[in-house]
């Protein structure tokens, strides 16, 4: 194998770590563990916010959300931040995305800048320095910036808006229903296959791919499934069954008042209160499951692609998800809070360059975040970065084996509930709704402001079940976690207009630029 | 007195606040003393940095440095950030300004925006939202910015650089000699007082002031001194002699090993190697307050002005310095490190409206910060601010007399000695020279990356003399101390494109929004 030409950044939305058979879960995924034999499955890789908004941003700009800012869904991404598209434009190269990004544009920016968002530049600032081949983030019936309902009426799909007609609607015994309504999740979606979300998405990236012919690229290719609606087209609605799901784990704190009080929040949302029935759960799970392995076979058909135009030698491939899902567990729905459900995702880099021979088909145990896939792309592809703004690290140096003499013993994520209901049952101002994770490889420790911390010792409590709360006194390691947060937030990359070799050549030079200190 | 229509923001530069007779100083300020019975003396004003371009950053924007990212002197301040000009402007109003406000431009956002510098956008972003009289930096030959060069050769000064040659060089028995050398500081400068910097920013605002006639105005007239270069004209500099100085003040730690790491780096400096000379102190001491003396004199013009033309009705009147000095206290020269000498700065307020008449005269104990002084002047001419940027309060309250439920406990600053030669005496990353203070009114408490923290009780220690250093264990003072700057930088304003109003109006709409989670 040789040198890295093309970047292919694989995501999937709200895909739990532990459903992948690579890494021992119970749906069958032979083209992701494929992709794992390829090169290095991660054990501890955490994205940076259990939303995907906010963790989608960060590794789209390599930074923490607390320093891109984009702390929730739908909160516009800095017209002032770089995205990976930037970086690479800069060097005469492109970004391109085919799926969903959950960037939302920074308009007061472009109106302030007397930007016209229609405007080539415009553009690239509202999609968040991606070119596009295709926008579509999925779960809404798609817009201007998507083809699909074109597609979907042009395949016999009729109507204005055939997503929610057919793509998420079931026919129940000649009554057409919705995939809005979990009961429906068993019967097979209206669409076929071969015309659903995946399928399509998967068929733009490959004509777009095949057209590159020789020349470079860097493609996102970034799947709305297996997020909900939960509805999959035949056969993969009925692909897994009750049987298949496994237990729905429940903690014995769950619900009660031992429970920290942001959690117990999140159980007056709709997805909480509905996922709370284990029957919910369980009738949900399997249809999840087969959106899973449908999605793994799409990326199949992408992988078998590269091989057969020899891009298998020259491409990075990076398979990430944005966060999991509950799905149940917890008596919870969704996702959000800063459980391993949510934050510990599945992650799988394939680097095709020889030197990372060494380490294909293993595994690789240290820490690794979101943050690091945009400097890891950069470095593959030789491109500068920004190391006053990036946050995250290269992964060459893990894949390729080299020796690394200090690495993070540590990941972070936050979240920002203010547009939840949970702010509302907690009264909380809209500014008053943040948390903090930080975990080791032997503690999980979230502040909350204006709640007491959650902390869990993973080594005895692994599923983090078991929250001392506020009942313990001083404890050392809580201690120790709590200043290591802190140390965290006290250096975050906020001089971001002014680069690191500049500060460098201009340290202690006044004198050169006339300014005489202390001269009697 | 009536309702403010004009704001007059009045700031100097390395002023230190015991230099001022209201606050018991050497100095004689019968003006400023007078502002301070028209208005509010405020004994516990604090700036966000010791440094000038990072304290007048928060002054401008109403944020804290780790928010607005000017961690020190030419950093640009980034196009994202909003100031007092652009909140103003977006009412339809202007902030003006005569003199120095430090504010480097982001020129690489400008041209990634593809916005001219010399457009009327470009100029508003590269002068900090500020319309100018003129922009006078002050310590260098003034730039094209300004005019004093012009007006300098107009009245009798020739030459390319009349500032080096006039303003800072003074004769010494007919040889000329250069103010930047500190020897020279009992010399009086080449300039006539009347053409000095203090007195011509003087004229350029008064003639502006008379200008505006009845139209409602906002100027920032900031002074360039007492900042050094320490020559003063006739008769300022021989006002004060050495008598006057007072004691130079030293601590029983200064550069001993019990001294914290960064202060001890800090005397490598070149003004440090001059300041820790007791003559060289007692030398520039009579300058400075000799200057001090000049502003206080000029600041007197501008409010004998607004008596005759009726403005002290109208006009709210805000006096502030950047930052203080260190001349000799400590064995320091210049500022930066977050002694109370450099970061509690003077500060007085008048308020012509009627509801402040019952504190006019008196003085104010609580805790106010440089970030309050925009949303102050916002609050009092009625423009609507953005509570999801700015991290100041509004003073208005504590200037009328209005029952305030809680106030703020603690203030906040910072410094990045990632620019100075303390980072290479230190052998740090310019990535790792952050300081964080927190101070409250019995404690102050500074983390250092990388170091031990700083710790005074100034109950027993105002002059922050004795560090206890990394001797003691655990102490529950410094525990909360820790935990108050944790929650200080937990609680920073990060997401700053989308307002309050909209995360409060957008809460919970999922279902609205065609999204419906957990319906069975």
């Amino acid at each position: 194998m040789s040198a890295v030409r093309n970047v292919l950044f694989l995501m999937c939305d709200q895909l739990r770590r532990d459903c992948l058979s690579c890494y021992g879960g119970r749906v069958d995924t032979p083209n992701l563990d494929r992709l794992a034999r390829c090169g290095v499955r991660f054990e501890n890789a955490f994205v940076q916010s259990g939303v995907g908004g906010p963790s989608r941003m960060s590794f789209y700009t390599g930074r923490y959300v607390n320093s891109h800012g984009v702390t929730w869904n739908n909160v516009p991404l800095s017209a002032a931040e770089y995205t990976l598209g930037d970086y690479l434009r800069a060097a005469g190269r492109n970004a391109t995305l085919a799926g969903k990004t959950h960037v939302a544009a920074d308009a007061a920016a472009l109106a302030r800048f007397g930007i016209e968002v229609e405007s080539e530049r415009g553009a690239l600032l509202r999609e968040g320095g991606f070119a596009s081949i295709e926008r579509y983030d999925g779960h809404r019936p798609p817009g201007p910036e998507s083809a699909y309902a074109d597609f979907l009426r042009a395949h016999g799909y009729a109507g204005a808006d055939p997503w929610s007609d057919y793509v998420i609607a079931a026919d129940d015994g000649g009554r057409i229903v919705s995939g809005w309504q979990m009961r429906n999740a068993h019967l097979p979606a209206r669409v076929a296959e071969e015309h659903s979300e995946t399928a399509y998405l998967t068929d733009r990236a490959l004509g777009w791919i095949e057209a590159q012919g020789a020349s470079p690229w860097v493609l996102h290719l970034s799947y709305a499934k297996p997020h909900w609606p939960y509805l999959a087209p035949a056969p993969y609605h009925e692909l897994y069954r009750g049987r298949d799901v496994g237990p729905i784990r429940r903690g014995a704190q769950d619900g009660t008042a031992a429970e920290h009080p942001v959690v117990r929040a999140y159980r007056a949302h709709d997805e909480a209160l509905a996922f709370a029935r284990e029957e919910v759960a369980r009738h949900v799970r399997p249809t999840y499951m087969g959106l899973v392995a449908q999605v793994d076979h799409h990326i199949g058909r992408v992988l078998d692609a590269l091989v057969a135009q020899g891009r298998m030698e020259d491409t990075l491939i990076v398979f990430a998800s944005d966060h999991g899902e509950f799905a149940g567990d917890r008596g919870l729905g969704e996702k959000e809070l800063l459980y391993d459900e949510i934050v510990h995702v599945p992650f799988i880099v394939c680097d095709p360059d020889q030197r990372a021979d060494a380490t294909r088909g293993g595994t690789e145990k240290r820490f690794v975040e979101a943050v690091d896939v945009l400097p890891t792309i950069l470095d593959a592809l030789g491109v500068a970065g920004a190391p006053h703004r990036i946050e995250g690290r290269s992964l060459l140096p893990l894949l390729r084996g080299e020796a690394v003499p200090a690495w993070r013993e540590a990941v972070f994520a936050e979240l920002d509930y203010g547009f939840r209901r949970a702010r509302r049952v907690l009264d909380r101002g809209v500014q008053e709704c943040r948390g903090f994770m930080v975990r080791t490889a032997r503690h999980k420790y979230v502040h909350w402001q204006g709640f007491r911390p959650q902390f869990f010792d993973l080594a005895f409590d692994p599923d983090e079940y078991d929250d001392p709360g506020a009942e313990t006194g001083f404890d050392p390691d809580r201690q120790r976690l709590a200043e290591r947060l802190f140390d965290w937030l006290a250096t975050r990359k906020r001089r971001t207009t002014v680069s690191d070799a500049d500060v460098e050549r201009n340290t202690d030079t006044h004198q050169a630029r006339g300014i005489h200190l202390g001269v009697w």
